[in-house]
């Protein structure tokens, strides 16, 4: 039963009894996809964004037969088949492609490639189709180039950790296969249950694990791309080091399909963490939320892996709509703080000397403690803990499937110095005043990175002009950045020059020029078009 | 006295008395510059390698006139105090130029670029001069362009660990300052005495720290970059996470000077660890060595911060030419184990038990550890400390300048898949016989990184067709890296292709002609030349 599961708590935390009522349901990740936003009819991109097709060639009777010869049974015609395809994730954007293209290998992929560039067909290369800046679906005919059957591991090293594999594997699936050898792969997020390798290099994910392991212009170390005219570039290398010229695979680690299709990706993955400890805290105010931070980085050290914090409104709707409950209750401010190490005496102990100074200090008010305690061998244990962990991750997680189901929803994910991150929330709640219906903030605060979300019945103009340019104006006049972590996409392309000089514009163009003369890979996405 | 010094250890490590005789000088970064190597009269690089000087411009005396309004007193042509800048440090390869400028300022490195491309002037950025590979200086003529004034430290935001400063701070002063903050450098080397921070970039150094902070493709954060022509490029942002567009400051690192002069650099910065433990062991095979590694990353987990192996001929070089003495010997391998952690209490109990297991399982057969005992409040006992930390390091830091008092050094900088490192030196040993003086091998295992080092009494062709393109040719065979960390400069770049793809060069020179039209920026370097 809950009531006999053990509680580590240092003296003074008031930790309320874990798991009492909550929904203990599986993790975002692996519902991710399936979970339902409240549906709405989207509106063809084209129609609302008001932007001009290219003159692209169309596909025709003889390309649909020409590619079908090439992979059979793995060329996608029919309209119902490829609706899913066409909308993405939060029913925001839709394009009309008219055919979805599945290779399994490399080569497949070259063929493609080679017969569009020559035909000028444009295309849209997708993977799990999980993006939430419009980067992964058509804005009109593009042929989709889906990553769906690349999903092969091509071998993992135990000595080294390094795993090599197709751009589709699924991200949950790598780290089922890792953990069973002791390893993780070095990023996690809210969408893994779907998303897909390549689709996480070609976005340069963030996620939940970057804190600790770092982001995958470090973990990556090498990938096989297929270039628009059909020719393929291994940078496919197992090595940790490697300075025989320029890092060609950094450019298209980040370039959203605009530079080349990922084939393969070959990535460094750390030693499973023998321990992992989770604390749920409230906080009185963003002020204690930051000195918090501070003190369990010094406190914690090596083994803080994760400092993602929420406001009171996220937990709200995590309730409302999801009937999630927390064990901590009554708070402005909520963080997740989770530990990984070698030793779960050690860090249990850590843990604890933070939590109390955290505690007597006034710091936190309320809080819980699920630890990884291996001294209690019963199989029971291990299932029970397990649960509270995705339990507590899942308040935190499972903020995004909340608000698709509070209405349309504005996103805005934010790089901004620390102490200023939680000013464009109340500044932004403050000018919109009722004519939002929420304005909630979280995020990963360890690496200075705020959601900013914003929902409201129905889509409307004047709401998204009421909140743009005004959170882009905000973020650049503190040095911010626009995308943390989610890209520019489709729906953040024109406001790239709030973080980036024009110089630099200038200078992508001409990298994209150069590889992709034609300009046929996931056109209308990333950069404003060269003039 | 010595003797007082108190040994941790644990049952079953034979440790020998810490510092008994050994010479306690300081740790080689600081000395590196002024350590004289045997001196040798470096021939003209272009004797030497037969290399034709491209039209370019020669700097006329109306050109130093102009240069010399531009930043008066800090324009040099007496060919006196020219001379160590025109040579690099090993003493292999020498150029001829006959003027050197020292620019405070962003801005007056884009006004010297200005007039450089528009005069169709070579030009040589140059940092501390510390490279090996002959890429820090001029190969004919070339103005030399020094950072050695650009040492301002701009910014250091104690929350986020954000250091932002000019290209031409030493590395060694940049972590002083960072201590007294609480944080250090996420990268250290042998050079750091004289190395830039900007040319660190430039050649994407590796070093001591990148097994536990990684390469500097995820530390650095933001440049500013003055291009060929004269335009900066700003991109120093101070953000951990940023997807607005292609990341273009990546092309910069490991560029070494050939696409832009880097003037500013934002990196993250690691707390400084409050415990800091050594071990040196000694192993009876390379095979134990790895043994040895693998048992350490399981059990030191999050706290390991180096791994770094020698072998005996190495030992051997630096007893009888730094006059240092082990305090352990007789082992054919070394390895020297670093810990960095927030506990000195949990440091000590996590290398503790590993040691134990490794004697008890006969993987190393000696071995001293030197603990950062904080419990000892003395402040002599911290002077000692450091001095012990210091000698054990500089065992393996001073390899390079021991071999340097051995005769010519051929230098090679590999990675190779971690079980095969070893045996590049036992077949190069083998192939050599007695043409070669000594053949070494040592570096930053846990990175799979090898430097294998081969002494000859004065330098040979003959020696040298004897071993190049062998040792690439091996490299290239398990698919490792001809250049792990050194770059490929002026010595290595002809064989770029045993590492790179031709699809991979054909781009580089593509995205170096698109920044660098008139091929201006260190000429003859890193690339081979496009035709």
């Amino acid at each position: 039963a809950p009531g006999t599961l053990q509680q580590r708590k240092p003296p003074g935390v008031r930790a309320s009894v874990v798991c009492r009522s909550w929904g203990l349901r599986p993790r975002a990740g692996r519902g991710f996809h399936t979970a339902s936003s409240s549906f709405q009819e989207v509106m063809l991109t084209s129609e609302r964004y008001r932007v001009q097709r290219l003159p692209f060639s169309r596909v025709s009777d003889s390309d649909v037969a020409f590619l079908e010869r090439m992979m059979p049974g793995r060329v996608i015609t029919n309209p119902e088949e490829l609706k899913p395809f066409n909308v993405d994730w939060l029913k925001s954007v839709r394009g009309c492609s008219k055919l979805m293209l599945k290779p399994q290998t490399t080569a497949e992929v070259s063929q493609v490639l080679r017969y569009c560039y020559e035909r000028n067909l444009a295309v849209n290369p997708q993977g799990g189709n999980t993006g939430l800046v419009g980067g992964s679906v058509p804005v009109f005919d593009e042929i989709i180039l889906s990553t769906a059957l690349m999903n092969r591991i091509i071998s993992f090293d135990k000595v080294s950790g390094i795993l090599v594999c197709q751009a589709g594997c699924i991200l949950e699936k790598l780290n089922e296969y890792l953990e069973e050898q002791g390893f993780v792969m070095p990023l996690d997020l809210g969408a893994k249950g779907s998303c897909h390798i390549g689709g996480n290099v070609a976005t340069n994910a963030g996620g939940l694990r970057l804190l600790r392991y770092g982001s995958l212009r470090g973990t990556v170390l090498g990938l096989e791309v297929v270039l628009a005219d059909g020719s393929a570039l291994d940078c496919l290398t197992s090595l940790r080091k490697d300075n025989t010229g320029y890092d060609l695979k950094q450019l298209f680690i980040g370039s959203e399909g605009t530079l080349g299709v990922i084939t393969a990706v070959s990535i460094l993955c750390p030693q499973k963490p023998k321990a992992v400890n989770l604390a749920f805290l409230g906080c009185w105010s963003f002020t204690k939320v930051l000195e918090t931070f501070t003190t369990c980085r010094a406190m914690l050290g090596e083994i803080l892996s994760a400092y993602e914090f929420m406001d009171e409104k996220c937990m709200g709707l995590v309730e409302k709509h999801l009937k999630l409950s927390s064990p901590v209750t009554g708070s402005p401010f909520y963080v997740l703080i989770e530990t990984s190490g070698s030793s779960s005496t050690h860090d249990e102990e850590k843990l604890n000397n933070f939590l109390e100074q955290a505690m007597t200090s006034g710091l936190v008010t309320d809080g819980t403690v699920a630890t990884d305690d291996k001294k209690i061998k019963a199989s029971t244990w291990f299932i029970w803990i397990s649960l509270v962990h995705q339990a507590l991750w899942s308040l935190r997680e499972r903020i995004t499937e909340a608000l698709t189901h509070d209405g349309y929803v504005y996103k805005y994910d934010i790089s901004l110095p620390v102490g200023k991150l939680y000013d464009l929330v109340t500044d932004t709640r403050a000018r919109l005043g009722r004519s939002a219906k929420n304005v909630v903030g979280y995020g990963h605060l360890g690496d200075g990175n705020l959601h900013l979300n914003i929902t409201a019945e129905s889509y409307s103009h004047s709401l998204l002009d009421a909140i743009e340019p005004f959170v882009y104006e905000w973020t650049a006049r503190y040095n911010g950045s626009i995308s943390a972590e989610h890209g520019l996409g489709f729906k953040k392309k024109q406001f790239i020059q709030y973080s980036k000089p024009n110089e630099a514009i200038f200078l992508m163009q001409r990298f994209k020029a150069i590889l992709d003369p034609k300009g046929i890979l996931n056109p209308y996405k990333m950069l404003p078009s060269s003039s």
